[in-house]
């Protein structure tokens, strides 16, 4: 699809923050929006409690239709509390290309600047190019120490084979 | 063991605050301490990001040798500040039965109660009669409704086949 249409459809896009209700609507529009191998064991990366606990810093996207449509689950660090954390993005494969995971950071950047961060950081895996891509334009540092089929990456980090690359920006 | 030498060994534990470095040894640890038909799932319940961002909250326990012997991740809940949320416990199988996790709750509630909370929550699978038995032992409130192989549990709680027993208790 074109931008333009995109950008059409963004009209009537609406921001709100999560609710524990949106949980299982999100779990369950993972597999099909991310489409990799271990789409199956990504909702065991995205408990209920992130929708319970960390709702004012986390953002559903619904269309004109109620449907959904795009969202972030992100939260102030406890014990470092000048970072904020983003976890977990997601847009519809239908609505990508027109700046909507942009528009998402910068509405948490807002928030978390309101809580007094200064600093940014999230993570991915090596295989994600989109996400790499998306990173670096929105001007995050991007960090690895070790070539991972082409990619900068830390091996291990969140576990035996859970090589990831990481983000950071000051905001 | 009896509970005697347990208490034993209890006695040259040392309790501390976790750091990003303890990540790898906990979640090594998971597969042998839990046994449980999942427990290969069970690291990506515990991303790196916890041993960032919730250390305040979350405690590593060490044996006189430097090994690990229990932890407990948790954490003030941001958008539910008066709530705070036991993710998770673990005790090395040798050292059980004397009470390593109710010191390592006690210290928990201590510490949220100091930020301000007034309740906490946590949760387990069905088929985890231990977590369960020592909840209610510790004056936790019991949810679920639905039978699951004559356990109540919410069904799907946490995506699709993942149901949980919810716990709660006034700190």
């Amino acid at each position: 699809m074109s931008d333009e249409s995109a950008h059409e459809r963004h009209a009537s896009l609406v921001f709100r923050p999560v609710t524990e209700r949106d949980h299982a609507r999100v779990v369950g529009a993972i597999p099909e929006w991310w489409q990799t191998p271990n789409s199956e064991a990504l909702p065991l990366l995205l408990p209920r409690l992130f929708f319970q606990h960390f709702s004012d810093t986390s953002t559903i996207v619904e269309d004109g239709d109620g449907r959904l449509a795009a969202f972030l689950v992100g939260f102030r660090s406890q014990s470092q509390p000048e970072v904020g954390y983003v976890h977990f993005v997601g847009v519809r494969p239908d609505l990508r290309g027109a700046g909507l995971a942009r528009s998402l950071y910068e509405r948490f950047f807002a928030q978390v600047r309101a809580l007094g961060c200064r600093r940014v950081d999230a993570i991915t895996g090596p295989d994600n190019m989109r996400s790499q891509e998306f990173h670096r334009a929105m001007g995050f540092t991007i960090g690895g120490d070790t070539d991972v089929d082409g990619v900068l990456a830390y091996l291990d980090y969140d576990g035996l084979g859970e090589h990831r690359v990481t983000f950071t920006r000051v905001i």
